[in-house]
């Protein structure tokens, strides 16, 4: 038996970085930019007008000067020419500032008569100039290795690129095994049940930013297993659920090894999920993950979660966050216990009473994770305590 | 001009829960159930063995009692007989729990003899028995209105829907206008500038649940934006970005009108962000967002999230955050100003110093938004102000 941090640094170990693609914009969000981004150009490239108004050749005119309107700058439609002292061009905002301006007068603080316009009374003293490069200069750069985020890729369009340089979408097989497991939807026999692994486990890796394939269900005999085993080829990692444990009905792990994984390990010292595996072969990784709804949710949680982010150059973040007991919680055994946890009105963290792995109506009651580590003494409420979010 | 709550308040009427439609488990992360969902059958539909070992007909044996061995219950696989005192049968986790059967030895607290086992000197005292619905009853309901995440889908699945109903994902159409706008990727000739809109409110909206569809850039002409209206006709959100303030460049108001568009509003009293316009016509809304970026990305957060949110039959919820000020900021002017600002190393919020409405730059070095109400004085670190998250 390995402990949970033994356990999740050998399989981030299993996983790699995938390659570059270049993305369309459309399919960045949420993906991690494998590059750094330089700017080629300045944004603005031009001095630009901030307001609607009028772009005089006289810094902050008083009032009553009058200036003659010579032509109009508009976004996409630049006033060619250079203004001249006394003259003045009707400006919009985002629209070049023509040569020879030094101010923009807005459109509330002139009065225009035909041809000219008077400055009014109290006219705005600002500039109202947007500088080139004033928001980028040419070489400013967007690091790499971050989450693109919806500001991000505003950032990137305005640079002017038109793709963007991600990791590759690591493709993630889901195989659910039993002979017990029916499809939702399908008619239960006496002694199935439904199967919910799978569901669950493709929303919660293409959450992260994978792409999920789910396999047909397969029961708990070699030949489906080797046969789903081969549907999976092409994928970077292949999850399954079920089976991972060493009873006599377990055949993934042998299943595993026929079809060319070298297998890590198999027990990991925790609550929910003791049974775990990893395996590889050239270009494959495998996790097996326990058969029991929660355990299979929660290892993902702990495990898949950060593989995922390696496959696409993510950097390893710590997601625990910290927060206070709202009610006592009892000495935890020798296994890292993660707990299925509400938020009270309060703020609090109020550990379920139910803690059976078999539980899912205890996990979608749930918000967040309570960390015990092993040998956790008993906790008094307003103990600060590590938790892990579950996905909102 | 009127108040942010105002065109809040009047935006979110326009927009109501759309039709229900049954989604596949796949498709449905992320988005809200429509109805309240019961369980049709308990969970587990059987008395489980919640471990590997052997199921005998004696509650709690002592150390030594010997059981006969007469079969077996595995996952999919149930013993079919009823068991007689000084029986018992082997069992695997999950397993159906035979008629007769008391009590769960785990495998480790037995010697097994050929046919016989033998109950170890300290066996575990627990029955370790899932009774049937212990995880949840027949017309247990998860209730509808919820944005379902992954683990409501794997709780749906354990219950046996086949599929889950969900409001239809608004189809939102995105119009970027302006002469002066380039897609990323091609060519700047002088006076243009890369429109960086359409890409980022596509990443938003999506990121919100809904189907984003680009239009084609659409430069400042009535038959160009007659022709993008047109090809709109099947959104149930119009969003436009660009020509909505009231220079004479701006054609969207009119051209909204001209296709039949009822129009609302056009001011609204925020920084950044004032030109807002609201429209709809039977089937359809439409809200015409500033050109500005940053303007753009700052309206859709604060209007078109709960308009999402409520085609997707959602609650309106506040996303608004407390937060703590790391260092002073000036007086607020008469409109409500989001200003970008960013988390300091010790969870404080800092202010960016430059707020001009065109610096992705800025807004792409930002976390939150720190919302002012209109005239708040100048605050001191150490204060408390709602914030605006960003998208992470």
């Amino acid at each position: 038996m390995i402990s949970v941090e033994e356990a999740r640094a050998a399989l981030l170990a299993l996983a790699a970085p995938l390659e570059i693609e270049e993305s369309a914009f459309r399919d960045a969000a949420g993906r991690g930019l494998a590059r750094d981004m330089p700017a080629p150009r300045p944004q603005p490239p031009y001095a630009a007008s901030a307001k609607d108004g009028y772009a005089g050749a006289e810094t902050a005119p008083p009032p009553g000067r009058v200036f003659d309107v010579v032509g109009t700058s508009a976004a996409g439609h630049s006033f060619a020419g250079t203004l001249r002292e006394g003259e003045a061009v009707r400006i919009f905002t985002g629209a070049p500032v023509p040569e020879g301006a030094r101010h923009i007068l807005i459109q509330e603080d002139v009065d225009r008569q035909g041809d000219r316009i008077v400055v009014g009374p109290a006219p705005d003293g600002a500039a109202y100039v947007r500088p080139p490069g004033g928001d980028f200069d040419t070489g400013f750069v967007l690091s790499g290795g971050r989450v693109l985020r919806p500001q991000d890729i505003a950032l990137l369009g305005a640079m002017g690129h038109g793709t963007i340089p991600v990791r590759r979408r690591p493709i993630v097989a889901i195989l659910s095994t039993g002979d017990e497991l029916r499809a939702p939807g399908d008619t239960l026999d006496p002694g199935t049940i439904f199967a919910s692994n799978g569901d669950a486990l493709a929303a919660l890796i293409e959450g992260w930013g994978a792409t999920a394939r789910r396999l047909p269900l397969v029961g708990d005999n070699e030949e489906s297993l080797a046969l789903a085993f081969g549907l999976a080829q092409d994928a970077d990692l292949l999850l399954t659920a079920g089976g991972a444990s060493v009873g006599e009905h377990d055949l993934v792990a042998p299943a595993a090894q026929t079809a060319g994984f070298e297998l890590r390990f198999q027990k990991v010292a925790m609550r929910p999920g003791k049974p775990l595996m990893a395996g590889q072969k050239p270009g494959q990784v495998m996790v097996g993950l326990p058969g029991n709804p929660v355990s299979a949710f929660v290892c993902a949680l702990v495990f898949v979660q950060p593989m995922i982010a390696r496959f696409l150059g993510l950097p390893d973040r710590d997601l625990t966050e910290e927060r206070i007991l709202g009610a006592p919680v009892g000495a935890n055994g020798p296994r890292m216990h993660y707990m299925r946890a509400q938020t009270t009105p309060d703020g609090l963290s109020r550990v379920a009473d139910r803690q059976d792995s078999s539980l899912l109506s205890v996990l979608a009651a749930s918000d967040h994770l309570v960390i015990r580590p092993p040998h956790d003494p008993p906790r008094d409420a307003g103990t600060r305590i590590r938790t892990l979010a579950l996905p909102r």
